[in-house]
């Protein structure tokens, strides 16, 4: 096979990105080549800059480009309210949701004693640190909906709760435009449980 | 929404790229923060070379780093067949199969005169200039078997047969590892009238 080194090695790279199999990195490859040069740097670009410009904020440890990230620097958010994710990704849904106007608190994980992760893995401490340095008056936990994510609520909760800080967790039930007849009986249990007055 | 700009931007690239939506540009943009250094710019890096060091060779129009390609310039490779085709894409199918050790010429895509793409929009007279310069006993037409493939193979086995060169087109069939039952009745029409003698 004789076929452009440099191709190769571009379609090697791409292809190394999560869900991006050979074949999608050809077409990857082949598309960047036909676009023009501007384009071109500025992925390659924005791709360097993602390592050289973000850090963790010291605070949140959210993605940010100075010691504290954007929501943290910000005065107009809530700063009495913390919601506690796994995730930056976390971060970025609740954000695009526009609906919670307070602070973050990315763990890095939850706990998993399968995978060895244990409370000293996970930022757990920085978060308890934070109930000296501010005044919190609300943890919200907003972690995933499985065996790990509830077991992590539970065991941040047992910590909270006796600093005399309220802790909530995000509702579970039917997600908007779902279909009760498609939801898992586990979800449909919670919604009934969890129903509100109108 | 307060997402550190730096990501944004990654994201908004990286969902340039054909068949990436917002959500997948964005579990790239978290992977790449998330591997190390070195990757990144190995990535990057790999994305510039493409359009820094690849051109088109001037004699087949396959993507090449010198102004001829590793196939024209290889004295090992047949130089009396060219394989025609549609896309540098096809030239690297044909080379992965290990079956073809000839030319390639690429076309730059199939007449369409719905698309207003003429006879002077591929290179067509590049191909027929060959036969003077080279000296090609066969031509093998292998553009994907759709109308604009079997418009443009006819139109180029007339143009090409006059000069005494030898004009065949690859089989059309059932494929390796298909299944007979799942087949279309125009595959299969055609597998039944080209059959071999075994």
């Amino acid at each position: 096979m004789q076929i452009a080194e440099t191709l190769l090695i571009a379609i090697d790279e791409l292809s190394k990105l999560p869900g991006i199999g050979k074949k999608t990195a050809q077409r990857l490859a082949l598309h960047i080549i036909k676009s023009d040069k501007e384009s071109a740097e500025k992925l390659a670009k924005a791709i360097i800059d993602l390592k050289e410009k973000l850090m963790l904020c010291k605070k949140c440890f959210n993605l940010s480009e100075d010691e504290l990230c954007e929501i943290c620097k910000n005065p107009k958010r809530d700063q009495s309210t913390i919601c506690v994710v796994e995730e930056v990704s976390d971060v970025i849904a609740i954000e695009k949701s526009h609906e919670f106007n307070g602070l973050y608190h990315v763990l890095g994980g939850v706990l998993s004693p399968l995978m060895g992760i244990g409370a000293e893995n996970l930022r757990i401490k920085e978060l308890i640190n934070r109930f000296h340095d501010e005044e919190i008056k609300e943890v919200i936990l907003a972690l995933n909906p499985d065996t790990e994510g509830e077991t992590t609520s539970l065991y941040l909760a047992k910590l909270i709760k006796p600093l005399g800080v309220k802790v909530t967790r995000i509702a579970r039930g039917i997600p908007i435009g779902g279909d009760l007849e498609f939801a898992d009986e586990a979800t449909i249990g919670k919604a009934m449980l969890n129903r509100i007055d109108l």
